[in-house]
């Protein structure tokens, strides 16, 4: 299977089926991960040096340490909010850079629910990821996310 | 293709990357006959001793002709409600059980739609399977279904 | 890979599993062309001949110079609205046909966002796909879209 090709449309460097699947797989896990407030599991989706920019002109969390704390620190004020949180994912587009590694550029809706109210979608995302695939499976090199509201 | 392994987040139990994307086409089709009211269809997705609790607190409906059962008269009260009802699904997780099958955690919303009306989401969910990959393909054992807004 | 079959609920033609996966990589592909205005490549994605009709009631677009026109025309009423749309797919059901072209039938909802503003879900849509899978990869003969709010 890793020898089979996904040929995309026109201009887009092919990756393997098998590779897009298991990258569909790990954000399933991943995000399972975020939303249920298991930060050092998602911390530890990146590399060691990963890079994690949430949101537009933050500074980018950075190593799994600084991905925990930042999370931490992100959720400390939704301490007395009951809000469940979900991060919906589709359109998965994988590219082979010269460098060896995945660009996996996806969309992203935002979730919230609160207890008794009504889903409400509060944000519409692109997600911007650089896939690397080595000896520990699929981790992420860095991730910046772009918020469609501008 | 069913030797491949899906080299998950660490902690997580491999499966068969062909087994992800089988559990992925079998949700399309199961859904999209709930979603026309093609029960016995629907029904026909679970194993012969299925159960499915649809949401909390309320006793599983067991067996496909009790699961139809199910159904009919959940769906009773919108006779007279043109309402057409989408379940859309996300992140699906997959776990490989010490007893041979195969754990599904996946988000799920519900999308409500009235005639000339916009789309409302009404509800965030997590769905629970428990899914046999036998002879007659892919089934589920049980499907449980828990409520984000409590 | 390409001798996998994947099998559905009883009644569906199987496909192989390498197909599916191709054609959720294809409509990645696609809709974030779409979506981000690129409309030659989004007809690109249409075979020599193909059709595409986005609403109900509307003649069909024909040929890719012919979709990149409808396309063009449809969002000259945008050209004074920041608006970022963005189309989500789920539950893409394949199914085989006698004619050896593979139809695909796909829930869709329209998100939009504006500057400042929430994500709003304006549309709930089933794409109906005819798809072929040739020497340039896959390609639709056919899009036709309609509306869950009749």
């Amino acid at each position: 299977m890793t020898t089979s090709m996904t040929t995309t449309t026109a201009g887009h460097s092919a990756v393997s089926a098998d590779l897009y699947l298991r990258v569909q797989h790990f954000y399933a896990h991943q995000m399972q991960h975020l939303d249920s407030g298991r930060f050092e599991e998602y911390a530890a989706t990146f590399t060691e040096d990963g890079e994690f920019q949430h949101s537009p002109g933050v500074e980018p969390a950075r190593t799994r340490p600084g991905i925990v704390r930042e999370l931490v620190g992100f959720h400390e004020r939704f301490d007395n909010d009951p809000v469940q949180r979900r991060h919906w994912f589709n359109h998965i587009a994988l590219e082979l850079q010269e460098d060896g590694t995945v660009s996996s550029t996806a969309y992203a809706l935002v979730v919230n629910v609160r207890p008794g109210g009504k889903p409400e979608i509060t944000r519409s995302c692109v997600v911007h990821d650089t896939v690397v695939d080595g000896p520990e499976g699929i981790l992420l090199k860095s991730r910046r996310v772009t918020h469609d509201e501008g």
